[in-house]
């Protein structure tokens, strides 16, 4: 592990270019470990110039060929781009890890691209926050475009995708009704739609089945939400992709939204951080069998789990 | 809103058998209304003779039809059932009614049988919390199997799986590959799994490919898990699931992992209640404006998060 002082060595290091030292970076981040804090800290005044692209969608949608392809777009259009895979899959797969081969291959050798994959490793809550910090190393490391990459289904995930400027949502032809998609909350977080694989039957069916079902929602801006047909294999469609992209971020920018969005979310983050941080001061002040006697306590039907929360505050503030 | 006193005169009527009562003393729970904390602690003492199954898998997988389905056959064995469909429609689709209404046709006029809708509302954690707790409430009225039915994707829906004794997988024939599932972090949470719509194409190819999968999964116990066929829209294959739930449970209870589950469920239970607890505390402590303030300072970048966080606490501290 590396002490405070080498934590904020490999970060200069790193916001000079250097890729290996941003990988370690990052990594300390996740784990929390010694200078994170200071890292962040310093990381955090430069933020706020990457615009942080969520792509999210329902497992198969195609999701991480459509992030490779339109990081590759992003390219050509000079701008430099991070990618943050948020992978759910469980350890035992190595799946974050493979994705990022599979990736890398496509955009191997290029400076101007950085691929990182998170996993969940079932950590309670809190990963939108770990996403939104490593985000910000990368935002102050110069990158001008962050591609968060999420499963978009379930809460968390949704939490995940919404620490993006605009997030686009990725559905499949197969998900055509859009009942799913409603189902899973994807339909309310989207700015823009995309149906990938569109060379599958009832791509058509699907982009008005989304449609319809955006009608459904509550109104919230001007923006008029598009929703476009890609084959990310193929590349397809993803030009213009990008370029609705650019355009939401720019409307966002014009109409103070991107401002509103902003707030919105540092607040979001200063309370999951906050409850981190309360609880680990409390868990902290804990006499030591404190905890494992209070849950003995609950299997035995002796306390509520109500009665033994008030005990162990109550033992946390007398310590 | 009902008064404490209110709240346990409708909560000995809901343990007496009145159903509206049962309703009302849910939806109290749910909205934390007053009184809930002291029906809460009236519940906890009789719970813990409810056997808890949750159903879970993708949307689309047929869940909601298993779910009436498993009902009647659990009728047939002399069980009274409840079901709770967490269902994070958003709220403007008012799906988790229509759900609700659509089941009640197969099991109306059934007072051994109670259905209960809950919309994640897009609180902030908690979820797993507030079924654990409506559980408790159905535990304590008397019904012997209480069928938790989740939308098997994403962290909060996987940690509402997690508060049932033993948990069932639902897929598709067409979620074929597994690996679906895989990434949905499924794989790891059945202790029973079903291919239901068992009648299309693939479904044998499906068993296959799960058995595959599950051989990589890192060995628990001597439970040998079943991967089981229905057809639930005809009843095909439901009594022999309901056969497989229950002889799980008997292992369970024999091994003494019922006990080492609930353990564990409890103490997770107990650290989200206390996580929520410390915040309120906290936040009520707050001068009316720091909040905002804070927030403030962290769209200007006159501090981090951190920074931000350790000012709050202070303040609170102070107060």
């Amino acid at each position: 592990m590396p002490s405070h002082a080498n934590s904020l060595a490999l970060l200069r290091a790193a916001l000079k270019g250097d890729r290996v030292a941003l990988a370690r970076t990052i990594s300390a981040i996740e784990n929390e470990g010694p200078g994170s804090t200071e890292v962040l800290d310093t990381c955090f005044a430069s933020t706020g110039r990457a615009f942080r692209v969520g792509i999210t969608g329902p497992p198969g949608a195609g999701k991480s060929t459509l992030v490779a392809r339109l990081a590759r777009e992003y390219r050509t259009r000079g701008e430099t781009v991070a990618i943050v895979a948020v992978d759910p899959t469980s350890p035992f797969t190595g799946g974050a890890l493979l994705g990022d081969r599979v990736r890398m291959g496509e955009l191997a050798g290029d400076s101007g691209v950085f691929i990182r994959s998170m996993a969940t490793r079932g950590s309670m809550g809190g990963l939108a926050v770990h996403t939104a910090q490593v985000c910000d190393v990368l935002d102050a490391a110069g990158f001008s475009r962050i591609l968060i990459e999420t499963v978009g289904v379930g809460q968390s995930e949704l939490e995940v995708a919404q620490t993006a400027d605009t997030t686009a949502v990725v559905l499949v032809p197969e998900s055509g009704d859009a009942v799913q998609a409603m189902k899973a909350g994807l339909m309310e977080i989207g700015d823009l739609f995309v149906v990938n694989k569109a060379d599958r039957e009832g791509s058509e069916r699907a982009v008005m089945a989304i449609r319809s079902a955006l009608e459904l929602r509550a109104p919230r801006d001007a923006w008029d939400v598009p929703v476009l047909l890609t084959e990310a294999s193929q590349g397809t469609g993803v030009p213009e992709l990008a370029g609705r992209i650019e355009e939401h971020l720019e409307f966002l920018s014009r109409h103070g939204e991107l401002r509103r969005r902003r707030r919105e979310r540092l607040e979001q983050r200063l309370h999951e951080l906050l409850r981190g941080q309360l609880w680990q001061e409390f868990h902290e002040r804990l006499p030591a069998t404190a905890w494992q006697g209070a849950v003995q306590s609950l299997l035995e039907r002796r306390a509520t789990p109500h009665q033994a929360a008030e005990r162990l505050i109550a033992m946390a503030a007398k310590a």
